[in-house]
C-alpha cells in the first residue's frame, strides 16, 4: 500500500470528518425523534440540514478553486474528485436523515414505530450512526483498514432490514398497512445511508492506494 | 439567456443523451416485466445494467482527460464538472430500474402487482420514462423551456405517489403488507428516477444559462 501524502486533502479531509459529525448527529437525533415521538428533535434535524447543505456548497467551492487555480496533475485531480463526491455523499446522508425526522413528523403525536419494531429501528439507526462515525474515524486515520471495518458494519444493516421485513411479514403483523409502509421506507433510508458509508469508504481506500477495483460498490 | 458554445461539451453531450436512451429503455422494460410478469425482461434489465456502468466509466474517463489536459478555466470546468454528475445521475437511475425489475423477480411467477394498482404503476413507469426521455431531448436541444417542463412532470410524479399511497391506506385494502411494502418501495424508486430527472435538467439550465439558483433541487 502506498503511503500518499497530499497538501491539497490536508485542507479538504478534516472539513469532510467535520461534515461527519454533522451528519452523525442528524441520523441518532433523527432516529431519537422517531423512537421517542419528539416532535422538538424532529423539527430540529429538519432546520439544521441547511447547515450541511452550506458547508456542502463551501466544501465544493474550495476544491473547484483548487482544480481551476492549481492545475493539479492527474493524481491529484483524481483525489480531489474523489473528495467532491463523497461531500456530495455525505450531504445526501444528511438528506436521508431528514426523510427520516420527517416520518416521525407526519405521525405526530401518535408513534410511527410500534413498540415490537422498536428494537430492529434502534439498532438500525444506532448501525447508520456508527457507520458514518466510522467514515469520519477513517477520514482522521487514514486507514485502510477502517473501510474494511465499514464492509462489515453493513453487513449488520443487511441483517436488520432482513429481520425488519420478517416481522412485517408475519402473518400475525397487527399495525395494518400505513405503518408497514413507514417501517419499510425508514429500512430504505437507512439501508441507503450505510450504502453512501460505503461508497464513501472505498473512495478513501482508492485515495489510500491508488487501487480503483476499491470503487466497485458505487455501480451496485 | 447567454448562448453559450463549447466545444468540450459538444463531445460529452451527445454522449450523455445516448445514455438517456439506453437508460428510458431500462425504466420502460422494468415496468413492463412488472405488469407483464415477465420473468426474461426483468432478467435483461439487471443483466444490461453493466452496460450504464460501463458507460458512465468511460464517460467519466473523458471529462477527466479533458480536465486533466486542457486545464479548462472556470466557466469550462464547471460545465465539465456539472457533465460529470449528470453521468452519475443516469447510472443511478439505470440502478433504480434494475431495482424495479428485481421486485418483478423476486415475486414471479406470482405478480408483484395487483390489477388495481396496475394503472398507477403503469403511469409512475410512464412519466418516469418520459422524464428520462425529457432529458434526452433537453441535452439535445439545449433548450431551456425543456428543464420546465421536467418540472412539470415532475408533478404528475408526486400526484401519482399521493393517489398510490390512498390506495394503499384505504381500509378496504385487501392484499396484505408484502404487496404494500413492494408498492410502496416501488413508489420510491421511480420518485427517485424522476428526481434524478429533474436535477439533471436544472444542470443542464445551469450550463445554458449560468445562473447556479437552477440547482437548488439537489440539496432538497
Amino acid at each position: 500500500m502506498r503511503d500518499v501524502y497530499h497538501e491539497q486533502l490536508d485542507l479538504i479531509l478534516p472539513e469532510l470528518e467535520d461534515m461527519t459529525r454533522t451528519v452523525a448527529a442528524a441520523v441518532r437525533r433523527s432516529t431519537a425523534a422517531l423512537l421517542t415521538v419528539d416532535l422538538t428533535q424532529a423539527e430540529q434535524v429538519i432546520a439544521a440540514d441547511a447547515d450541511v447543505d452550506a458547508t456542502r456548497e463551501a466544501i465544493e467551492e474550495q476544491i473547484f478553486e483548487l482544480i481551476a487555480r492549481q492545475a493539479p496533475v492527474a493524481t491529484e485531480l483524481r483525489m480531489l474528485i474523489a473528495a467532491w463526491r463523497m461531500v456530495a455523499d455525505l450531504e445526501r446522508m444528511g438528506d436521508l436523515s431528514v426523510h427520516i425526522a420527517k416520518v416521525a413528523r407526519l405521525r405526530y403525536p401518535a408513534a410511527a414505530i410500534p413498540p415490537e419494531l422498536s428494537s430492529v429501528i434502534e439498532q438500525m439507526g444506532s448501525v447508520a450512526g456508527a457507520m458514518v462515525t466510522q467514515v469520519g474515524d477513517l477520514l482522521h486515520s487514514r486507514d485502510v483498514q477502517g473501510a474494511l471495518a465499514l464492509d462489515a458494519t453493513d453487513d449488520e444493516m443487511d441483517k436488520l432490514r432482513s429481520s425488519q421485513f420478517r416481522l412485517m411479514m408475519d402473518d400475525s403483523w397487527p399495525y395494518g398497512v400505513e405503518t408497514a409502509v413507514d417501517i419499510a421506507l425508514l429500512g430504505r433510508y437507512y439501508e441507503r445511508i450505510a450504502d453512501h458509508a460505503v461508497i464513501i469508504g472505498d473512495r478513501v481506500s482508492y485515495i489510500l492506494t491508488g487501487d480503483p477495483s476499491a470503487l466497485a460498490a458505487e455501480i451496485r
